[in-house]
């Protein structure tokens, strides 16, 4: 996601420590503490301004979500949701989403969700995209057996090289939609891109997939 | 494909024994004895009318092609379009998709296609689409290992339940279309339905998928 910078963002970050992870790295392996239960966590990806991971907590107070984007505007965006929503059960990640085993241990991530991801169209840029096989291989590690991703897109080209991605990596489609709001799907939580881009008429599609055991 | 009967439909077929294979049992392994030669064998299931496997005839005349359907009357309109395309390199069998293994040694055919495939849409007659898992498994038995299957239709959602058939069955997408005429795929041979429903607007999906050895 492409923003402005925000003036004080870094410090904005910085003065929540409860809901904005400090130092990632020691998290590894310590979520269900960090959290201090043992629900199942969910990760987005690439969480842009917070309105899924902040909306799907809100819906699911037994899950524990956190956020993960790399630009401190964008995450400063979805720390005030955070703030607002005054839930417990969500935290935000200011990491790159290439190094994901470096801040949770093998098994860790009970679901991941990656939404309106960058499609890098260019060919030459096709190991950016978040379904390049070389970042399925990093989500299976931190997934259990037969974990699941759940993504969704209105961009017809990422979806097309993400299908055959995901199947050529060897995952299972278990369920596909071609027009999510045309369907009978209940419970989405929309992002911010997602409820501009539909209302002019956009095709979202939606994917849920799991890794073999 | 729903089509009103054709008075003679029968007498028609019966009369042009070069085309329409008489007694289909004994052609069991024996296709390339029919052709007269080696080239590979590919087949329409639900060929219709014949403009596709016509065209695609006309377009690859070093590739065998078979269309298949179980109406009289549809298959006699798409005799009529093999007669006129003077190819010698197509023939057609008046046959039902389920039992192919009874009209196809194992690995006999090269590859198989499915165009425009009736949707039943009620889940009470999911055992009828063309992509359900017992009919795969009969693909399975007639195609070669890692045998691909190249299907398209307009039906939304006869197509998201195909993918994840497909991908349940173990089949591998090699690449998918999710708008098949605004893409830059080439050589595309339109069904009639196709074409009538183009025209209106309406999106074709296709997909290239391929059984794992």
């Amino acid at each position: 996601m492409r923003v402005r910078r925000r003036k004080g963002a870094e410090e904005h970050l910085a003065n929540y420590p409860q809901f904005v992870v400090s130092h990632p790295e020691g998290a590894k392996g310590h979520w269900c503490e960090i959290f201090g239960n043992n629900n199942p966590i969910h990760i987005e990806v690439g969480s842009g301004k917070g309105a899924f991971i902040t909306g799907m907590a809100q819906q699911n107070p037994n899950v524990n979500y956190i956020g993960i984007d790399l630009q401190p505007s964008v995450l400063s965006y979805a720390l005030d949701k955070v703030i607002a929503s005054k839930c417990s059960n969500v935290k935000l990640l200011l990491v790159d989403g290439s190094s994901l085993t470096d801040y949770f241990a093998d098994g860790e991530v009970d679901l991941m969700y990656l939404n309106f991801s960058d499609p890098w169209p260019k060919k030459r840029h096709e190991k950016r995209r978040l379904t390049y096989k070389s970042f399925l291989k990093t989500y299976q590690q931190i997934l259990p057996d037969n974990g699941e991703i759940h993504f969704k897109t209105d961009n017809r080209g990422l979806f097309e090289y993400s299908l055959a991605s995901m199947s050529q990596y060897g995952m299972t489609i278990k369920q596909v939609w071609l027009d999510l709001h045309a369907s009978a799907f209940e419970g989405n939580v929309m992002t911010e891109y997602e409820e501009k881009f539909s209302n002019k008429g956009q095709v979202i599609y939606r994917v849920e997939v799991c890794f073999d055991s």
